[in-house]
């Protein structure tokens, strides 16, 4: 790696391997394998990792054990270990674990918000504040996550304008950071810095972490977009996980291992040991038993030889 | 693909992957293939093709066809067919074939060079300049292949001004299109910017074309610096074709699917047919019997489903 020579301060990556990633995954992972996963994670230096989620079991048999995995993970000091909420009744699953932080998500668009939560977007916010008053009544904070910030499967382009609206709602209810997803991961620099040149204009950086797909391939440059326009949170997925449950070899998050190359070779402090995010991944793969796609790994793995000749 | 609605002008690409593609491909490829290759190409709106290499056949003996592909190609109009030229040798081979460009190369960095040229970087250029030379007083323009113009896998950072000290003098000597090459796929947009500064003080954008290899991911990335830095010449392979012959899954050229979906997705015009894109590379990927790696692939495959509800 040939790094920046000019040193560009921190950057933080938040680790959703655990929950974003395995929810995605066909094969089941057990309890004691996502904990050790977590676990290692939690050596690699990343201080928030989203462990698991506490939507209905049947909805995500993946993640149905999140209690126990909370129950039993050995935290370590620094770690913030966040989890997913859909409604208050997660929330209360999640109070008797243990959690730093409660996770809540809603789309930007009409057409994802209905059919990922089956609600519009202004039925979604009555159940959301209940939420974040009563996590705030147990003093954990709140992180939104904002889906389909510049396409929707269903409904195409989804404006600045209106993520602005979803951001400002959630804004007011009391959520302290605010992810953006790209969640089927069509964007491309451009429009990331036009979301970002409204959302700034009201907001400071440090509200906002982006969480870019790398569906074609665009996700590395949607986040220097998102480094130059000042943001410095990424949600990433160790080994690349996730992606769809139904396809073969399906590109998920952009990968955590991915990422930290990128920006150390930028000159920004991760904090991460790099082989320690590397063992991580490898482990999953185990567990997976299908090959995991980031770049980093191939080149572990040596699939990759650095070509010297041309 | 939800595309930018800002109309931002035309970007070339410059088709490599029969040429750096196939030359780091380990699977022959019979003479009639890499025509069929070259003809499926240039129906897909792609009006530049490095079709071959003439290099000493013993050096690559996958391009050691060279002469009988140009000769055997049936030529589409407006299409120019180029090939990489080594010395006053490879040229006359050549011209026996009729060739529309001569492609010189050398590297930015001392050690490359001696380690792919078997010379100094001084040595270097009187033997190009005898090409150049050559090829005006047959009516051929010369493009400049620069190596290493990020890192050197022997000699580590190279310095811009290094860069542009090659450039200084090919540009002397009469080449008229120089593709500024990061070969081993290390460089971040950071960089890129630094050495397009330095070059495009002197220079306008419109000398350059960027080649970039996708080693670690970057590559897309690093096509955004340079547009907004004002190059539109972006040289890839497609399928992603290439990498290194002694590696399985090598990563090589950035993809030239990948890269016409960024570029229209910006809104930039590329002029090119997409599904014939495709049709090209399943056609050589059928015939090195490996599955090719470009994001545009795998989902045409169906291996990757936009993920709908997360």
């Amino acid at each position: 790696m040939v790094k920046d020579s000019q040193f560009k301060g921190k950057v933080r990556i938040k680790e959703v391997g655990p929950r974003d990633g395995l929810q995605n995954e066909r094969t089941f992972i057990s309890t004691a394998d996502k904990i050790h996963l977590i676990e290692k994670l939690s050596e690699s230096g990343l201080d928030y990792i989203e462990a698991s989620s506490f939507v209905r079991p049947s909805w995500i048999p993946q993640l149905a054990d999140a209690s126990p995995v909370l129950t039993r993970l050995i935290r370590r000091r620094g770690v913030m270990y966040a989890a997913l909420i859909p409604n208050l009744r997660g929330l209360q699953r999640a109070l008797h674990v243990s959690i730093d932080e409660a996770n809540i998500f809603m789309s930007a668009s009409e057409g994802h918000n209905k059919a990922n939560i089956n609600k519009t977007i202004e039925e979604t916010f009555p159940i959301l504040e209940e939420v974040v008053k009563e996590a705030q009544a147990n003093h954990l904070t709140v992180r939104g996550y904002v889906s389909t910030v510049i396409a929707c499967p269903y409904d195409g382009p989804v404006q600045p304008e209106q993520v602005l609206y979803v951001v400002d709602r959630l804004v007011e209810m009391g959520v302290t950071e605010i992810s953006l997803g790209d969640t089927i991961g069509v964007g491309v620099p451009p429009q990331i810095e036009r979301l970002l040149e409204l959302l700034l204009e009201k907001y400071p950086p440090t509200l906002f972490a982006m969480h870019f797909h790398d569906t074609y391939g665009t996700a590395i440059a949607n986040i220097v977009k998102s480094l130059e326009m000042g943001i410095r949170i990424f949600d990433s997925s160790i080994g690349g996980l996730g992606g769809c449950p139904y396809a073969k070899g399906a590109t998920g998050n952009v990968a955590t291992e991915d990422v930290n190359y990128l920006l150390t070779a930028m000159g920004y402090e991760t904090g991460l040991d790099h082989g320690k995010l590397l063992e991580a991944a490898f482990f999953i793969e185990s567990k997976l038993g299908k090959p995991l796609k980031s770049r980093q790994l191939e080149m572990a793995r040596g699939e990759v030889k650095v070509d010297e000749s041309c």
